[in-house]
């Protein structure tokens, strides 16, 4: 198939790699010809430009630009296709993104592949890199059937997981096991930076090994792309941090209180649910 | 030296595989035949026994039983102790431990080896565990000055770095560090598993990655072990846990009232604080 990935970073950039392996023919956009250049020296794309125009002819376009570029993106392709023209995202939040390009282009199906690294950019493209990875399709009452087989297929050659389920149920299911723990690992960070005294806090440097580490480590990620998390999953994420804080008030209840039994029970029960999440 | 130990789970079974490694003569003390049999197979200790008693020749005794059974410990201890014996012990907690032994034995220093596995028992020791961990020192003007230089220079030949503090700057730092990790962590879990809704439950387990899993990681260990850093750390970890809670109150109103730029600072803050807790 002709593909066209628009955004040659991390995830567009590894999604090139993989699809030309598999014998599609790649067409990449980016909006800086540096990467352009890139992209073609690390075999991302077939063929590249710095014009929308140019994926007139692409089966498949697949829009990899971060959250906030989405909408414009779409607006300027658009223009150009022919309504065969399957269109998908790889966003990290489903319900504002499907809600915004829906209308503006019917043969659309949004998707999320679950997979990265710490580093960004094209420079941090790798082969492989949605291998065994969830890779979740949204499709809603308007999306064309076809859309959702032809994409299926087209994940399962990536040797990803397909995962159908609503934009509303991916977005609180994420915004628990993602979004969530990015902003209670920054909280952490930043109470521990903000101990009033100066030799504790130093102490507290010295004193902090793998415990600290693990947990507070996607506190300390990318900030732009915590914003975009909360800004377009904002109703979700409200909604899973609230119930959190209410959870963590009685935590603190039982603790003031002297409820060492509650407490041992409390820790009982996360002990057995958490290796649900790691199968 | 002939020094004791009491209780050879993972703590004290890897003190005694160093310290006879330094030539020390270690004698162990457990309350089980059984882990009195595999001290000896391990190599752990030279002689072990079910009676303190038998450490009354000790010229350092080192505590390494849970925190909720050292005052017994002691009190059964000391009748057999020359004064010139000191006492040490192994306990995350400090300022309790300090409180409660120092009136029982004036030859006592409270310390806090900041190293372990996720393993526990005998079965777990492992040799140069502490080599390059903090190793917590924490004198009050009760501690006899020769303790402090005794103790450092034991610790300094098990290759853990010493750091001297007061009890209460040492809980007062793990509280951040270590006991509040936790809590928030198990938190996390147990509001995940709390979702309503079952498809979408099921749905995050599947999503899961490794974000979750180490932000996840310390709330779903050992509970006993929770329950008494709750227990002995109380008072610290209240105060850390509400300055933790009011934090996140105020990012919840940053994203209710949409202030992404607000957000971004407070991630980015966060994101250069981090490393210190690196080192």
């Amino acid at each position: 198939m002709r593909i066209g990935i628009i955004g040659l970073g991390l995830i567009g950039g590894s999604l090139g790699l993989d699809l030309r392996r598999l014998g599609h023919e790649v067409w990449g956009v980016s909006r800086q010809t540096q990467t352009c250049d890139l992209a073609l020296e690390r075999g991302v794309a077939d063929r590249v430009s710095l014009d929308l125009a140019s994926l007139a002819e692409a089966e498949i376009v697949m829009l990899c630009t971060p959250l906030d570029a989405l909408e414009s993106t779409v607006r300027d392709l658009v223009p150009y296709l022919s309504p065969e023209t399957l269109l998908t995202d790889v966003g990290s939040v489903k319900g504002a993104v499907v809600e915004t390009i829906e209308p503006l282009w019917a043969n659309f199906l949004g998707g999320h592949p679950m997979a990265g690294t710490s580093d960004q950019g094209i420079g941090a493209a790798l082969p492989s890199l949605f291998a065994g990875a969830p890779y979740v399709l949204t499709p809603t009452p308007r999306t064309p059937v076809g859309a959702v087989e032809r994409l299926h297929c087209l994940v399962e050659s990536l040797g990803a997981q397909p995962i159908v389920c609503s934009p509303a149920d991916h977005d609180r299911a994420v915004a628990w096991i993602s979004h969530l723990p990015v902003m209670i690992s920054s909280t952490l960070i930043g109470s521990c930076a903000d101990e009033p005294t100066d030799r504790v806090r130093d102490l507290a440097q010295s004193l902090a090994s793998s415990g600290f580490r693990d947990t507070s480590r996607v506190g300390g990620g990318n900030p732009e792309l915590g914003t975009l998390m909360a800004r377009y999953n904002r109703q979700a994420l409200l909604d899973c941090a609230r119930a959190y804080r209410d959870r963590l008030d009685g935590l603190i209840s039982l603790i003031d209180s002297e409820n060492w039994a509650a407490i041992t029970a409390q820790l009982e029960s996360t002990r057995e649910a958490r290796p649900q999440y790691l199968k």
